[in-house]
């Protein structure tokens, strides 16, 4: 039995009663001393200081300070990372940001599985910039579209969204780099779930909310890496007041800040940043390697529990642990009724399109107990046909 | 005495004992329902339903249900508001949507008052097209301007952020649409302040801030309004997922939501989001129409306290109050000395370069007797020169 963290740690979370939580992958749950931390920024920063907060409280170069504490989880130098705005937004600069700095003209390739928005967000800037769309390949021909020497730049998110398939960044990376790519990566299934090296994997650009395995809260703000070799080459696509070298003097003329601070656009949003920096302190005990090492173990065995039910349930993650993030996912007809039936049962699972049943683990708080636990509810479930109760095909706005 | 809603809503606010706040212009104080609206989103609803949240507490839909909120007190049909990001990425929004609905070739005008960041913003983007820099004039050349039809966009911050100054955002509005310009609105130091009423006056693009006379806290969301007409017209710069008609289909094609959800970007900010949201209520009972005359009656008055004062202070907000928002500014020796005495004695205001001390007006927690209390204690720090006190010229990061 190699799973402990949960029985430090879970106490740490509020999870609410008979539940199993398997979607931290999606959101992760309340650590129960934010309750207190916000509610002192609010009622003691903002109520008591009002405008002074900005100074006194420190809440205008937070976004820097959490920045530091991220730049921890992946690996990176300090004053390398800052936190702010949507994953959407710091990928739209990073891959402005990643144009600038290349010195190849080529296209940007991505794979065909990535998370839409990505994909989203970087045609909307290729277009913008009347360059031709990302081309989309399998993930296995990613190597093979790298080394025929046509990329400018590769995009892709490490972990994917359904599949929880993991890309071996180092090796892809290196090849990229090797062929004058530049690299941005999306970590938003990584960070809190895989240990991290950009510096030691020469990564160029990452991005990744704070929202999953970080438990920073919904919304919590995003955070874009810039190797420290770009950060004073790049200007900012969205140039807003705080990027500014200094905010403060009003000038008629943006000049970027010369370090990190470029990177960040405006007001940052002080109360979410204070449940981030709160979620954030658990970091400073806790050490990745186990969290990969128990998430291993923890995904394997619901694999092998399911399996042994022998349902018609497909398993669309990599078997091989190393080669999976924290998530593991199943196709099956049915997928969404299913999932709804779980959820209310007590087992908080996930729907992707089109038919996936997605669960996400967390050493933090999940445990084999909750995953035996799953299992047998599930049987249940699928043995004695609940799902087929007409009230789980009501479909959601969220799924 | 017509300084009455003080009375009634002064209570609802945290205001730090002995102080004067005359920064509501920056940052709106606390309401005391908030620290208990914040507290129990974050334990009953991040900590008792996680992931369910987004379905059940409505945090998805939360940013454009804020936005009607928002709506109304700018005068604009439901469903043309939506909330999220900061000013400086709506803006950024509206300028690219100004530049894609405007039927003109011509640039875009502005005035060199203007708050920096709107200029940074629009540069940016300007530059990313490959389009001349914003044009900046005097404010009374405006008007001139326009009229020399070269002008395809117009973007001005209603209220200068400095003097106070206001727009006659009807009559520049009208002459603007005569001659075919799309108009982008800056409501910043507007909302909250002033009656406003983009339908009447219409107004193509408007964007504003909520953390200033809105009250929402420190790095509370923007907003943006887009004219009806406009809307599905508008292929979105930053095409985040939830601006997709169906974010939770993950088409690898993005297709923009037909209404203002496609203005949405990525994921909200739901525990700033809830603080807003609960900010917003006061509005629910006070008529914009008071505050105005409210804030006329105490501008004035603090500007005919300070005159009797005859101290070397220049005012630079205009002597009108029709013709200034809720702001009065003064260029003075030492400004930032003095403004720090002032802050000192308990009297906030702020100070912006080059030499400006500038106080901003709330009549919901600001009252007659606040400055006759706030002009004594100037009077005493420049009388007695307290203000030399070495203190007081040590910069800080936010002024």
């Amino acid at each position: 039995m190699v799973n402990n963290l949960h029985k430090k740690y879970r106490p740490l979370f509020q999870i609410p009663e008979n539940w199993i939580y398997f979607d931290g992958n999606s959101l992760g749950p309340l650590q129960k001393t934010i309750i207190k931390k916000v509610s002192n920024m609010i009622s003691n920063e903002w109520g008591e200081q009002i405008i002074k907060g900005w100074n006194k409280s420190n809440w205008m170069t937070q976004p820097d300070n959490v920045g530091n504490l991220i730049a921890k989880l992946i690996g990176a130098d300090k004053n390398s990372v800052t936190v702010g705005d949507t994953l959407a937004i710091k990928l739209f600069q990073a891959i402005s940001g990643a144009l600038q700095v290349s010195k190849k003209t080529g296209f940007v390739l991505s794979d065909e599985s990535n998370f839409p928005s990505d994909l989203y967000i970087a045609n909307s800037y290729l277009k913008e910039k009347n360059l031709s769309e990302v081309k989309l390949v399998n993930k296995t021909k990613i190597e093979d579209e790298l080394q025929k020497g046509k990329v400018s730049i590769l995009m892709l998110t490490q972990v994917d969204y359904r599949t929880g398939e993991l890309y071996d960044l180092k090796k892809i990376n290196n090849i990229a780099k090797k062929m004058g790519v530049i690299t941005v990566w999306d970590f938003a299934h990584s960070i809190g779930a895989l240990p991290l090296n950009v510096r030691e994997d020469d990564v160029d650009f990452a991005v990744g909310c704070t929202y999953k395995y970080l438990c920073g809260g919904p919304g919590s703000p995003a955070f874009i890496y810039v190797s420290p070799k770009y950060i004073d080459k790049i200007n900012p696509i969205i140039a807003g007041w705080l990027g500014h070298e200094n905010p403060f003097n009003f000038d008629l003329n943006y000049k970027p800040a010369r370090d990190i601070k470029r990177f960040r656009i405006g007001t940052p949003p002080v109360i979410q940043m204070s449940a981030l920096e709160e979620a954030l302190k658990i970091w400073d005990n806790v050490d990745i390697n186990f969290i990969r090492k128990e998430a291993q173990l923890l995904t394997s065995l619901f694999i092998d529990k399911i399996n042994d039910l022998k349902f018609d349930m497909k398993l669309i993650s990599p078997r091989h642990s190393d080669q999976r993030g924290s998530q593991v996912a199943y196709v099956t007809k049915n997928a969404y009724e299913k999932m709804q039936a779980l959820i209310d049962f007590g087992v908080i699972g996930d729907y992707r399109e089109p038919n996936i049943m997605r669960f996400g683990f967390n050493p933090l708080y999940n445990s084999e107990e909750d995953i035996i636990k799953a299992v047998e509810i599930l049987n249940k479930i699928l043995k004695n046909n609940l799902w087929k109760n007409k009230k789980y095909s009501k479909r959601k706005l969220v799924t």
